[in-house]
Formats: C-alpha cells, sequence, structure tokens
C-alpha cells in the first residue's frame, strides 16, 4: 500500500535491526485518514471471502480492525488480554508469549461472540514472530469458525512469523512488507509492489 | 444520544446494581455503525472547542476516540497502561487505580505526542469513579496543554466520576447518562433527552 509505506519512510524510526518505531502514526498516535484508507484497502483485499466478523486483539490492532470491520460492514470483537473483572465461564483462550515485551498473556474471547461457522478475518497492527496471530487462529479453531485470512499492515518478512501463518495454511495480506532495516532506512520486499 | 439508549435498553445486561455489561456492541465486540455514530455525536458536540488532539486510554476507549478523531480530523493518542518494551525517556504518566480491576495502572503518553497549547478533547467509553479521565486530564495538564471537554460514552451518574470531573472545572458530555439499575433495568437521568 503506497500511501503508507510513504508514511513509514518519511515518519517511521528505525530504532535497531529489527526494530521499526511507527508511534506517530500507527500505535500510540494514530492518523484517523490513514487508518480509515488501510480499512478501505484490506476490505478490498478481502472483499470475496465472505467475511462475517473481523477479530483483533487489543490495544493497538483495534483502530485498523474498526476501519476494516466498518468497510466490510460486519461487526468487529477484540480479544482481551487478561480476564475481565466480570466473571465470565465461557471464554476461548490461548497463550500468546510477546517477544517484544518478554511476557506471556493469556489472550481470551468470550465464546457468545465466536459462532460455528463464522468466517473470520484477523486483523493486526504488526506481524514479527506470528504468536498473537496464531493465537487468535487457535482461538478462532476452538469456537468451530474459520479463519478466512490475516491482514498485518506492517510485516516484517525477516522475522519468521508470516513464514508461520502462511505454512499453517492461511491466507496473508499484508499492506508494508519489510525486507530489512540499513543504516537507519527501511528497505521494503522487491515484490511489495502495491 | 437516543440510539445509544435504545442499543444499552435492547443489549446490555444488567449483572448487579452497580454493573452493566455492553460486550455485546460497545468493549468487546464492537458494532462499527453505532461506533461512527458515536464519533459524529462527539464532534457535533465539541465543534466549537477547537480541537486540535483526541486522548483516550487503551483498550476500549479507542473506537469511540478514533470516531470521533476521523469526525474532527484531528489526530488520536491513546494512553498506554504500562510502559513500552521501547525505552522511551520522555514520558507524561499518572497512577491510575481501577475499582473494577481493582489494580492501578501507570499511564503514559509519550511527550512528542502532547505540545504546549494544544486543545485536548478526552474520550473514554464509561465513566464511573472518573480516575481514568483524571489520570489522562493530569497528563495533559504536565504538557501544558489544555482539556477542553471530556466525551464519554457511558456515564453511571450514581458514581462519583461525573462530580468529580465537573467539580475540577472540565466540561462533560455524556452520550447516556444512568440513574440507576432497578430489577434488572436501566433507569437513565431524567434529564438526559438528547
Amino acid at each position: 500500500m503506497k500511501l503508507l509505506k510513504k508514511k513509514i519512510m518519511t515518519d517511521g524510526k528505525v530504532v535497531n535491526d529489527a526494530l521499526l518505531k511507527v508511534d506517530s502514526f500507527l500505535n500510540h498516535q494514530i492518523e484517523p485518514e490513514l487508518m480509515k484508507e488501510i480499512g478501505r484497502e484490506f476490505a478490498e483485499r478481502f472483499k470475496d471471502a465472505k467475511v462475517t466478523k473481523v477479530l483483533t486483539i487489543e490495544a493497538s490492532g483495534i483502530a485498523a480492525a474498526l476501519m476494516t470491520a466498518l468497510y466490510l460492514d460486519v461487526p468487529l470483537v477484540f480479544a482481551r488480554k487478561k480476564k475481565s473483572a466480570v466473571t465470565e465461564e465461557n471464554l476461548y483462550a490461548a497463550e500468546v508469549y510477546s517477544f517484544t515485551k518478554k511476557e506471556t498473556n493469556r489472550v481470551t474471547v468470550a465464546s457468545e461472540f465466536l459462532a460455528d461457522g463464522d468466517q473470520i478475518l484477523i486483523i493486526d497492527d504488526f506481524l514479527a514472530n506470528g504468536e498473537a496471530v496464531l493465537g487468535l487462529c487457535n482461538i478462532v479453531e476452538q469456537a468451530k469458525a474459520n479463519v478466512v485470512g490475516v491482514g498485518i499492515v506492517i510485516e516484517k518478512s525477516f522475522q519468521p512469523g508470516c513464514e508461520k501463518i502462511r505454512k499453517a495454511g492461511y491466507r496473508l495480506e499484508s499492506l508494508a512488507r519489510i525486507h530489512s532495516f540499513s543504516d537507519g532506512r527501511v528497505n521494503f520486499m522487491q515484490d511489495d509492489t502495491k
């Protein structure tokens, strides 16, 4: 997605060989118009997938997922990172390890919001090791629903997540695919031409 | 906001005398079209406040805040509940106690995203004791920015938050104001006629 890649080049900050900060427009400060275009793009790419619900994980996936759900005209569900204080017997849960934060979270979705036969589109802001996405896929399968695709705003293609998701048989669409960082610059994958 | 109050009456679940669950459309599953109308309503109510930025707190405030920011055509910033793994020297922080979760979180905003003179509209999904909103007000004031108003989706008017916010001198606009719960039903404030 050209608009997004341009934004990454102008406003992203390469912190080191593996880390890109996009706080100024994606995951701390958010530009609503950019997020709207991101939602429109995901909706376009998955328009034939008969999506019945969008699923993401709190917190930084919510904005992109909401705009996608708006364009697809389906509800959004965001998985929670720890159990709500309201007692809830019927939960689907998965353990998700975050390499960035070096902690394991219990990710949960109330079972009433995922139905047998639902066609689920998973959206997240970043893909690195793929733990969060695979945890969400696990939850969807517990509910006997189908993962019709995974939409990622920024994929770090040099980390194992994208390969793991494709090998598990899921359709993956990433709006910006990063090959590497060098000298503080972002290099996109050569075949990332959309 | 009539559409919202109707939704609360049909789909909200009164758990006990103080607790209302709105998981099915507001803070776990989200209806994008309703959220869009909520954003439009906040933008309308604060259209003369010269808002330069919308501020909320992760995670369940993000959807309403994003739609508000979209209609006001300003950026959104969401405060984080614990320090990001990326080292960040320049943070504004406030301690926020959650009565629901019985825990204190350190809420932070990177200082680069709040500027001296910014006109900040704070948006959140629920108002009960007001701790989260007052923590955000504190952060805005650390930045020498101005809180031009506080927009709340659902206010539990029988809890102390709304009074605390008004006494502190902030303009408060709540889209649904709940007087009480009785026999599993929601009673709105009599003067909540918008």
